[in-house]
């Protein structure tokens, strides 16, 4: 069974048509005006199709396609419309819009399944407001307190959200029992160069990494750059460039697939001729697995420390974000792969390296995310591209991988 | 023959009480009311010894020990009375102050002399406005258009200089003509730690380094700094980081006693999750040996290139500030050394690595410094620090100096 591929390509250029801008990118960030036309989109795509559509309380928009037992618990397929300021037209379209031609494919082939299966599109994935706000409030992750995170202040979300018909409060009520739920799957372009450099079709996602991320400030002494002389400084500069060279070649050579950042380094007082007195530095951490993650940040503290004390210096660090790495469903893992397997198609196991909304779901619900390559790994810009071959190739594996899990239902043993 | 020691400390102790702050520094930036304070207590002492003194147009202000010959030329001896901000009360003010005491030792004990000897405070030697005014405009360095160049715009001067009972056009008339001088004699604060960790009284100075700048932009790609591979990325800071690193080895294995500083480093975008794209370090080269500055430029600009390319970068310089190295007069320094000898003074041959009003000097009349220890080699600080001892002797080092070059004279060997 395959999707319909024409069809699907050509919902990707109408959604991409909406918030397009003129370099040939996408602005359609959450809650926007032209989020707004990005979902009226859906809705009227999805009902001229025989869906019934459903917008809960924090703008999750699903159409359904329901079992034939109404007690059965619901696969989630999706991913999210909105987009990044000035961002492409496959992270998040593709997923969604291959989502709802797999429902349209098993409507048309009168496909029964044991569970219900809902195409959604996650709010604001992107965290133009809130990170992950639609997924986290479908998984009950998400408090009043939050609200105060939002970029402008939670006066933003609450017009956003009113914009749609909803509010702070029933954002909070988006909630969804885990008996409800079967699993979530997602299909969406890798961001990365690692299928294109492999001349694979699909990424079976082995879970999205855990991210950590800290501040380190190392602490110098100021002075004269012509009269101290050069062995006698405590140059909090160095002590910085040390580690920034070092830390990278400590995680490729011990932490691999581990990946390290170090993105911002400021030097205070700044001057042509002072020694600088303090350099701070933005470390952030990546690892899918949990314990290697931990392992990972204590070496690079350490060697920050052993660096700062070569150099005369001090080092302080302050912790910043931290989001637990998701290990993705043995089971959902187990149907991709099959399911690629099936249609003949080269797959490879693979982290995701950025974040996505099922790490949000996970402990909720089992899920599993699928790649398809994007050219160059070029992503969160106007040039990012996928093929139309990769996209219907995902979305068939999409539709294949629903398939699988059904049939694993049938044979009762479950999801893990 | 020697100074009169506690009347010199007396004087130090006076003029550091003018434009004293709270925690035992001094604030009296050039032009200001503390200056003009400064300024009229020089006046008031130097009349008080019998000295006629004198203001040229740039507000240099000078005491004047006449020769017995009109027409014979004159030894400058001095330094500044302005301060930096909240600076200490030793730079500059001790070489004034010891100037002054060496005209009155001279005076008392009714030396004749073969050369005219005054003793000058130089306008703005920190650079408040503009750095080296009054050196400059002595040595007919300075044109309208460096006006231009002035803190705050050339009305700051112009007022600063109205408050002098001068004018900008008036400045450029402090020029004096070669054959009038015989040379210039500063006693200075080293501001560094090498006297003091050799334990020496006084440094020869064998001239004041040049010092060259630049801005090295190393530029690298953007990329998402989870799904871009390690080993895939072109990253800016790690080029930048590699060197600052490298750059200080280089300079201290193959160019001491040549100096260099990373003052600053900039990258953007600046983000924990983006692999920076662009870098900019600010970096200060200093060498005594003008030949030797531009090796150790181009040694490390080939560094920089080498380490670019190494990363997958780009980079471009753009030089900043140069000043060429001022070497000091051979027989000013033979003075020097055999002064501290004869004092019994242990001394060492050392370069400035800080400028001085010698540099503007240097090519209109032979010029020497000498150094004095300060504590730990801190200086632009309230708690800068020159014992009494070593002001004493600094001064005395000083005497016995424009006394070696009268005898210099006499015996016909002029000044090189």
């Amino acid at each position: 069974m395959r999707v319909d591929g024409p069809r699907l390509l050509a919902d990707l250029a109408e959604l991409g048509a909406i918030g397009a801008t003129a370099d040939g990118g996408v602005s359609r960030l959450a809650l926007s005006e032209a989020d707004r036309q990005g979902r009226e989109w859906f809705r009227r795509r999805a009902r001229e199709a025989g869906f019934a559509v459903h917008q809960d309380g924090a703008g999750n928009l699903s159409a359904r396609l329901p079992a034939d037992d109404p007690a059965a618990p619901t696969l989630l397929v999706g991913s999210h419309l909105d987009t990044v300021a000035n961002g492409g037209r496959f992270d998040g379209a593709l997923g969604v819009v291959a989502a709802l031609e797999v429902l349209r494919t098993l409507a048309e082939r009168e496909v029964r399944l044991a569970f219900a299966v809902e195409a959604i599109s996650f709010t604001d994935e992107e965290g133009t407001i809130l990170p992950l706000l639609g997924s986290r409030a479908l998984a009950g992750r998400l408090v009043d307190a939050d609200f105060d995170g939002c970029r402008g202040g939670r006066e933003v979300l609450a017009a956003g959200l009113a914009g749609l018909g909803s509010s702070l409060a029933a954002a909070l009520t988006a909630r969804r029992e885990a008996r409800s739920l079967r699993a979530y799957v997602e299909l969406h372009i890798e961001q990365g160069t690692r299928l294109e450099e492999a001349g694979l079709t699909v990424g079976v996602v082995t879970g999205i990494v855990g991210v950590r991320s800290a501040w380190l400030r190392f602490r110098g002494r100021a002075g004269h750059a012509g009269t101290l002389p050069m062995d006698r400084r405590a140059d909090a500069l160095l002590a910085a460039a040390r580690f920034v060279d070092a830390s990278r070649r400590l995680v490729m050579e011990r932490f691999s697939p581990g990946v390290m950042n170090c993105g911002r380094l400021e030097v205070s007082p700044g001057a042509f001729n002072i020694v600088p007195a303090e350099a701070v530095v933005a470390l952030e951490m990546r690892h899918g697995d949990e314990a290697e993650l931990a392992a990972m940040e204590a070496a690079l503290l350490a060697l920050a420390h052993e660096l700062a004390a070569g150099a005369g210096c001090g080092l302080d660090t302050l912790p910043a974000t931290s989001v637990a790495a998701a290990p993705c469903s043995e089971r959902v893992r187990l149907a991709i792969a099959e399911a690629a397997e099936s249609l003949g198609l080269g797959h490879m196991n693979m982290p995701s390296f950025a974040g996505h909304d099922g790490q949000s779901l996970a402990g909720l619900t089992p899920f599993g995310m699928l790649f398809v390559p994007c050219a160059g790994g070029v992503s969160h810009h106007p040039s990012e591209h996928c093929s139309p071959e990769h996209c219907v190739a995902g979305a068939d594996a999409l539709l294949a991988t629903v398939l699988r899990l059904a049939a694993f239902e049938v044979a009762g043993s479950g999801m893990a």
